[in-house]
């Protein structure tokens, strides 16, 4: 198998570190082959601008997305954009190693998305979710933080974990095809020791030499939604963010 | 009133560009003060790095937040995150003005929230949520969009439009202390004529006329929660991250 890990953390000494050390580590000696793109090394630009095409379709205002699909018929993005799409194109697994910060990705991986998940390869005309360009290929979102496992539970005082990785593992990854693996949470890992510690890595190895018996993220196939783009009414919602939702806004003053 | 708008958008041509002139003409016609952070005319840095400070407190390994802390009180950060502090500190009201990419922010504005939102004057022992630095004050999220409301709504193929802005809107917009107004969503901005795209300029301007009739996001007080950081028993969750969620894994194979 061909995985490529997306790596953005700058320390050397950090978990984040030796989650990547363990996962390349652990993959290798399955037979698999690893690709690393460790975006704070590359320096990576993850601000997506008119600089990302060699040759523009339309002159004059910038319409990004239109000007992606016109860049993939002429692979004409900008070299580094160009590199990143072929490993992810190349891969079977992708793995998004990163510290959780404000509920998501640092921003050098978030630009990562903006500039490499590209318009008429990734998504488009030719589909999105179950019919989107990576459909048959795997990722997985492996993280840290300082919060503590109730937390970020139901009930808990950050929300629930579905809710707070919605916008990547829904909104990012399965929307571009992806079948999308539980993610791998390393909790409250400043507060603990190095035994901890080296428990987390060992389940990491754990679960990366038994990729097959990880469970997948539920998802919804296109067809369960009806032509007014809503699910239909005989398919039960298997989402946080398809399930019915009582909330309301509340009256100021 | 004072406010501050944080817009990310490249192309002074765009939708995006449009609603921010009429936010800042309509806000400056109220007799309110206003501010812009351009993100992109600015050349903003999005990436979190050791050089965000002129000082250190710790050699070696850099742990972000706790050189942030220390960052405060030293007045150490970076110029360019000392100015963007002093604007956040100085505002009532918080307007972000970005198109919906991947579900979020865009990369630079993603990065302004992990350079500007700093601990230990936004958040940390001083508290978070109803109890963060910014308590007092509101934001506000005014995004475009090519999807149509249908289709971001309770059911909707892409998922309801809470899950979608959770992370910003409970994870970073809450945590710091902000009270939330409901967002302004310009829906299916590309397919729309100008009339329509008219019609939106004019409701976000008779919303910013009329700021306190906006209703706010519901959101727990931390009271809500006990010591172990769960809801209690008698509270009745009022968010999409809290709700009771009965979704679960899919066994692999």
């Amino acid at each position: 198998m061909k995985v490529l890990i997306v790596y953005a953390h700058s320390q050397p000494t950090s978990f984040n570190s030796a989650l990547l050390r363990t996962a390349v580590d652990t993959l290798t000696a399955q037979g698999h082959e690893v690709r690393v793109s460790d975006l704070y090394a590359m320096n990576f630009n993850p601000v997506a601008s008119a600089a990302d095409f060699k040759e523009r379709r339309f002159e004059g205002h910038l319409q990004y997305d239109r000007e992606q699909k016109h860049a993939v018929a002429q692979h004409s993005f900008s070299d580094d954009i160009e590199a990143e799409i072929a490993k992810v194109i190349w891969c079977d697994l992708l793995i998004l190693q990163f510290p959780l910060w404000w509920y998501s990705v640092p921003a050098i991986m978030k630009g990562w998305f903006d500039r490499v998940f590209v318009n008429g390869l990734m998504y488009g005309q030719l589909g999105r979710f179950d019919k989107g360009g990576m459909k048959g290929r795997r990722a997985m979102i492996s993280t840290t933080t300082g919060c503590f496992p109730g937390m970020v539970a139901e009930g808990g005082v950050m929300g629930h974990l579905d809710a707070m990785l919605w916008h990547i593992q829904y909104g990012t990854l399965a929307y571009v095809g992806f079948d999308v693996l539980e993610p791998f949470v390393t909790w409250s890992v400043r507060y603990e020791d190095d035994g901890a510690r080296a428990l987390y890595l060992q389940k990491l190895a754990e679960r990366l030499q038994r990729l097959d018996e990880v469970p997948l993220k539920p998802m919804h196939p296109l067809s369960d939604f009806g032509s007014d783009w809503k699910l239909k009414a005989d398919i039960a919602p298997r989402t946080i963010g398809h399930q019915k939702f009582v909330g309301a806004s509340v009256e100021p003053g």
